[in-house]
């Protein structure tokens, strides 16, 4: 999608990918084949370039540095990565800046996480501090006996144990905004999501019923941390709201899932925005072009051909707008999403989540 | 512009490109080089291809069916195609489906011009009958010295001279329709395209002032055109509109300059709607998303590096939409365009013109 919106502005554009059938490899021109985690083939994918970015916060940081000692601009830059990298430092900048988390301490003990729910409350959040995402390495723990034997799990040798209150929100939304390097920033409509086993399910920008002044607080909070912790390119801030306050879960530096609306939901999406913001450009802007803008991602079922489906949504709402990522299907994977915008948001839901449900064979009609 | 509309589709997509500087093969991942005019490199270009499809009309009828003979799909067909590359054949039909054209005769010497010109009066518009575009291969001529000069140019072999009425119209009108093989078809918003030099310059979709049921004439012309010559993918018929009817100047059976706008303004674009149609896909939604779209094309001036004018045109106007083709810049060649959507036509022209005429270098503030 980064790539879409790099031709229409006419960007060179190359892409480090895995393998020729990762999505990107298959529609890209300049592809190098390499792992993420491999100096060499950053090093030689990076010769040349002028600006490196991200889709995945798992680039090892000491890589990211040697990145820069070649003179190529790493945007976001390793010390702000870092807070989408680790989730404690996250926390310990959360509270330096003063953006309001839920509680939380790094246990590595028993008595640590036992201590931490007597002052907080059951259930705890347990999180890996690092390597986690798309709800794995997170756990919601009940009781001590659930709790031993979350911690019996074995850690990466990078990471520890992170003990989060757990909040009982009323909602979760989503903050984007685009900073640039000399510090112009945008902030897009705030986006209500819905995460069902821990993965992305569907967003609704912007977010029903919210009220313009929490609105805007949302929005200020998202450009405090970008200025704060010098995020370049595209920020999500991932929000629990409990209808009165609002504590920041976790953050994402790049174009996120929530913000996927906004290729046919604002003027300019969150793609094109964050490659106009790691190339110090002038940012676009964020508004909407309709009322509502609903994304329901495609996830994967039993069926392994999507193309029967793809003719019977095509044909059932000449409306949505279908985008495929050319993975092969799994049940529960990511395949693509639906997006469609217009006046009535429970409507648009209703007809992309139908898509979305026929794509994944979970209705038939 | 079509493939970013086949990513998002997930469909597989293959350019025959002259050049690897080629703005398609700048982006593209699979791209066979070699000239649309070599046999050969047409049938290697197929080998593999479900369909086939074209961005101009200049492949020679014989090898379309030499490709079609290979069994790959080939849409538009060579016998719909070839209204877009002989204007005279196009007169023909036209009349024979009863569509209003200007008057027009075959001529072959000075006499059966002034014979024509003392039927339908000076000024004649003189027209090579293939192998024009963008204003080439067409003359406006006031008296028989001007005529003389121009018989005199030599035509090529395939070529016959073509005299027409001169249509003093009020405006010139795009009206652009998607139709696919198993007989769908969805037209858009008729748009308004001023033409200078022959060269489309800008375009206002839907046409201002353009009454209702006058629009909807226009796009029936355009649907009965598309059903009787059986068109497939999409197709833009130029019409002179004389303030009380409606003259059919010349068709395009591909996607269309005048209806870029439709990217940003457009529920589905005339990129999407035409890869859906040559699939025999169900088609999308071609209605407007905002009240007007104003699409600017970006011409050659004489500064050779567009990069400082695209900070600026960025920074003046966040909401502008800037679509570069990484074409080498030359005064007057087509480089890219310009869209801006919103309520207010005369003030999105004002914007889009100052954008397009700041990277010509026109206006420098």
């Amino acid at each position: 999608m980064s790539a879409e919106a790099a031709t229409a502005l006419g960007i060179g554009f190359r892409v480090l990918a895995n393998a020729p059938s990762d999505p990107a490899a298959q529609v890209v021109r300049d592809i190098h084949l390499g792992a993420h985690d491999d100096l060499d083939a950053l090093l030689a994918f990076a010769q040349g370039l002028t600006v490196i970015t991200f889709d995945h916060e798992h680039v090892p940081p000491a890589y990211l540095e040697q990145l820069q000692a070649l003179g190529v601009a790493v945007r976001p830059g390793p010390a702000a990565l870092f807070h989408a990298q680790d989730k404690i430092h996250l926390r310990r900048s959360l509270n330096d800046i003063g953006v309001r988390s839920p509680r939380w301490r790094v246990v590595s003990q028993l008595d640590d996480l036992t201590d931490f729910a007597a002052e907080v409350g059951w259930p705890v959040v347990l999180k890996t501090s690092r390597g986690g995402y798309d709800g794995r390495g997170v756990w919601v723990v009940k009781s001590t006996e659930q709790a031993v034997e979350v911690l019996a799990i074995a850690l990466a040798p990078d990471a520890e144990w992170l003990a989060e209150e757990h909040i009982d929100f009323v909602q979760e939304l989503s903050a984007q905004v685009a900073r640039s390097p000399h510090g112009q920033a945008v902030a897009y409509p705030v986006a209500r999501t819905k995460q069902i086993d821990g993965i992305c399910a569907e967003v609704v920008a912007p977010c029903p019923g919210l009220a313009p002044q929490r609105a805007v607080q949302a929005q200020e909070i998202a450009l405090r941390i970008a200025r704060d912790l010098d995020v370049t390119g595209m920020l999500a801030v991932e929000i629990f709201d409990t209808g009165d306050a609002f504590f920041v879960n976790e953050l994402a530096m790049r174009p996120h899932n929530s913000g996927h609306w906004s290729i046919e939901g604002a003027v300019t999406s969150q793609f094109e925005n964050h490659l106009r913001a790691v190339l110090d450009l002038p940012l676009g802007d964020p508004h909407a072009v309709a009322p509502y803008a609903v994304m329901v991602n495609i996830l994967g079922g039993d069926a392994d051909d999507l193309y029967s489906a793809y003719r019977h949504v095509l044909a059932r709402d000449p409306g949505i707008k279908v985008h495929l990522y050319g993975k092969q299907v799994r049940p529960g994977r990511k395949l693509g999403h639906v997006t469609v915008i217009g006046n009535d948001y429970e409507q648009l839901l209703a007809r992309a989540r139908h898509a979305a449900d026929y794509f994944a064979g979970v209705i038939n009609e």
